[in-house]
């Protein structure tokens, strides 16, 4: 490790709402554990409650220890003595959760389900939730959250693809094929863009999506949906089912976090579809369940990726099938973090994604 | 078919509200079809709603013409051309949901969420809802509905086991064993005391039954749930998850229909776990989804039995494992329908199922 | 039906390997059947077991009675009384299997698994195999085995895509999305040469495709394998190794009916993985099993097309992602259809698909 | 761990073909290990395998240093740091596998399957495989590899448990309830007979059981199998379809290591049936897999326990429902090991379960 230095920049929590540059110790790999040379990382909803406090129940930790960020990709520049997947050098993207790998959720292949969540003890770990993340000149990864950036690929794309990652987990709880399928879109954000994208890439034979901006949906036109719908200006639950025989689609992705978006995924979908609530709410939701037991469908839910999820992102990307680009929409260097912050919090310049420039080397 | 009269008495719709009794045509059996002598038959909830037509959207079918009745067993007496499955005098259960079997859910296993739901002209009926049911004399089932009853089972049981098929095909959608799960059961209905026999039969290692009503609960008691819960009484989700090591159960069935229950639901079970949706809503439901999101937990849905569920139950009931006898709280003749639905409507005398006794021969 | 004649022309069987034209009347439509007029039919190796009646236990249907031909396409020109998912004019494309829809098989969505396969009294039916099939100038079909053919693909794409219905079924029997899997393709006939490309659209990471004939070997390079193995040449298993981290590919599709390709399957995937025998064996096959049972891998298998898998290829091909216009080597009209057969049995010019252009109206 | 001695008796691997008792160094628990007072052990058809040899690919470990066995109970005398499952004192029941974590494989919960297979530096350990067992006074596990022991179920049901643990994964990779359902057995060893307790327990219709030794068949019945067939003597694969309407059992379970079982499978079961080889084959297996493919048959696989399995064993067991005296034909104190081998190798008085009784404290 002789050209990583001991202390390094990094953003963390201030008081609740903030969040400022420190020096901090550079982290030491355990066993299993690679230290990252962070390139670029991303802000993501969550990042958010974590700045505001909210996220945390207990209030959270002391001012200047924590530092947050779970969407990044950098180089590998130390390993653990029992790492030999990666090598100095090689350029990799993070997932956020490790899981305890002992409770019956991890061993059942569930890990970001994992029933010891946040007991660091036994082993668990969420990157820039529960332990320090990516927003800091390195970052320390147990070896299986990383993955290789395929050749081709930007650090910016494979950040911005750890979102994929998420929507890649949306449709595999479904454990089945997209080819042939109808999809609906709820919510053209980064999730829904690429929602779009990966349903159209697996086959879908109708992609909708549906929103509110229409820079976004245009977007969304541009990656392949057949359908957008502006849900100001039309009713989009009659549009999509129109377009899908009468019957409603296979298959809701409800990306927006609008508790109203729940009712229209509900009649969206053909009986005995499948709904997954991908976007989080901030209210309790009221909605017509009973329309849902009349009609047998089943609501899936992810929290973000899964077991496998992200290396499935990763490939379709790396067969040039996954556009992130326009999706990139700002960047900042790490220390203006607390302007990038704001800009991601206040959607200022419509952003998408908020990229932070952490290193070019 | 020369035992079988041309007419028959028939509880029939009459104006909303009413049910009364009527001579009918005795119907013949098409290729395919089942002329049943019914034996026995019970109400459900479903039936409270066709009687007050709250069920039809257009308003239902003209007076004196509808005959209600999904939940019978009786003896066949006669059968279509191309029926070889069952004999003249073979004693039959009947499930209520014959698939269009063109359609994609059809195709795929899926009947009970037929794509063509109500629409005869393309096969589909489902009993008592969409074309006659079983609150008369005879009752015809396509080939495909009806089910053995197995030897040493009463009419009167098998006509309950009908709703053991819903509960059968709750903990089928679910795609595991059940053996060694934590479940909870909320309402201590018919249903849910189904639900606790079979889920103990089946090997479950907790099963926790929560409800309002003492006699109920302690039937569920006496049909082995490791824990009956007064929800007036006790913090039942507490209750549950203090059991399960504090992770909550793997399984929550929701067979009440009280909207507050879906909470208590996410609440009581663990991450990752999985709640079914068997009970109907009267009104929306409010409830914590992002709990459900933050969670990685699965809400689905069945609204009655599935393919090959009946079956099942049948054949658990055969090998002596499942009491009906305690379930079935009050007989009526056919001629006082009109008084077995107003007792159940009422649940006078804490009724839980309530048998009409059409027939002895 | 005015413009229907009476009779038509259909290729029967004959004595024991013979097949010859012969003048049969037109069938009339049941209520839930269509009629066709068809354009274009394929031969697959079931037909060559039909031709020479190995494929019937019981010697078979009386000579110039029976039609064979279960991969065809035409033009809808009849229907039955409760027809209305097609119109007069309507192209579309046939898929063999009709279950019962009575069966615990059916009901449970397994038509292909029909347990009253052949009885046509219960409702089965298996187009050119248990009933007359399209080598004729029309054809009968039960409306759920109609697909509409999309706009934009040829009849001869449409018959071809019959069997990338197989295909498409073999991999969704493993109920996962393919994107980011690695795959062997074992044989390059019509249906590996299909697997290759549904493979590589739907995502997959690396696709293998082993075989002997470097025509079809060049093929499937251009269909996107991403490795090509001449098995007389190399060995296959080890680049198959070698191509995937040394464990071996997550799945493995047997499609060449060759024995010794079991052994391979199971050497060439990994532990856990997944093989599916697609290919016929004409013998019985002796392979490793208990590296199987050492290693968790699981062999499924499929007979053709499943619930939806037809529909599913038709809509990646509509959407311009599957070429069949490669696979289709050799066209003879209606009346050479012994030709037909012989150009096909004997492989004669390479034959791959051999097309009956049996009308162009 | 003031109690724990320093050196312990264990039985180790001599010279191919030898097991004998040496002194070992008490191993000492890493952060997430446990320390295990064996109570009890058996012995299974994998530890002959590992006394000659050729379980072992490279000529196996160095004489006098590796002790087997992988099926043990016992008592909690020291935890790892990382440990708070467990208290000193707890009685708990061995699995062998424990995986790497980090492989694809054990994230998506397949760790039976691990791709790190033999791997220690990367974390994968089979107790009494890859890694010492429990055939001595004291052995370590990693605490996800520990279940506690029921009240009331002695150290040798424990034991025992671990092979019903294997057969609880062999129904549960069929992701279906057993209610109802029809099933074979093949092969009354100990995993037939427990198999057929737990069939029934969870609710299989029919049971059948076919094997050559009558006193095993015997009290295969005693367990409940409704059938049970001497191969010997009848023709099990007829009796087991006139059994089951004529279409054969939904699942086999091959159990019995014979090549010739395999073919019996694929005829005992109907059409889209599974079938689960639990057994070892000594010889390249020779069958008729065409039927397989005609037929839509799966053929699953497991090697022993899987995620959640032995949990689940113990939990029915803990019910009272699972019966394991009967199978413990013999015991055998730790000195006598070498007896205890060649007793059960031997089958000497009829043996099933060969028990080691370690230790009384």
């Amino acid at each position: 490790m002789s050209m990583v230095p001991d202390v390094m920049r990094a953003a963390v929590l201030g008081e609740p709402g903030q969040v400022r540059i420190r020096q901090l110790p550079v982290p030491e790999p355990g066993p299993e554990d690679v230290l990252v040379r962070v390139r670029r990382a991303s802000l993501c909803g969550t990042d958010l409650k974590i700045r505001n406090r909210a996220f945390f129940k207990d209030g959270g930790p002391q001012a200047d220890t924590f530092v947050p960020g779970h969407e990044y990709a950098g180089v590998v520049v130390a390993a653990g003595s029992a790492v030999d997947e990666f090598r100095i050098g090689d350029r990799v993207v993070a997932e956020a959760h490790r899981g305890c790998m002992r409770c019956a959720n991890c061993l059942r292949g569930a890990y970001t389900d994992c029933l010891n969540y946040g007991v660091r003890a036994r082993g668990h770990r969420t990157q820039g939730m529960t332990v320090n993340g990516g927003f800091a000149d390195y970052a320390l990864n147990h070896v299986a959250t990383l993955h290789h950036l395929p050749a081709g690929l930007s650090f910016d794309a494979g950040v911005v693809l750890t979102t994929a990652g998420t929507v890649m987990h949306a449709f595999d709880v479904l454990a089945d094929l997209l080819a042939g399928a109808r999809v609906a879109v709820l919510g053209p954000g980064p999730i829904g863009l690429l929602a779009v994208q990966v349903a159209k890439q697996l086959g879908a034979e109708l992609v909708a999506l549906a929103g509110t901006r229409e820079s976004r949906l245009k977007l969304g036109k541009a990656y392949g949906a057949d359908l957008v719908l502006n849900v100001h200006q039309c009713d989009a639950v009659s549009s999509v089912r129109a377009a899908s025989a009468g019957h409603g689609v296979d298959i809701v992705l409800e990306c927006s976090g609008a508790g109203s978006a729940v009712d229209d995924a509900l009649r969206m979908v053909r009986r005995g579809g499948r709904v997954v609530l991908v976007g989080f709410f901030d209210q309790p939701v009221t909605s017509d369940l009973n329309h849902a037991v009349m009609n047998g469908i089943t609501i899936h839910t992810v929290r973000g990726e899964g077991a496998g999820s992200v290396a499935r992102a990763l490939s379709l990307a790396g067969q040039g099938r996954i556009d992130t680009d326009s999706l990139v929409t700002h960047h900042f260097s790490l220390d203006a973090v607390s302007e990038a912050f704001d800009t991601y919090a206040e959607r200022r310049g419509d952003a998408l994604k908020v990229m932070l420039d952490i290193s070019d080397r």
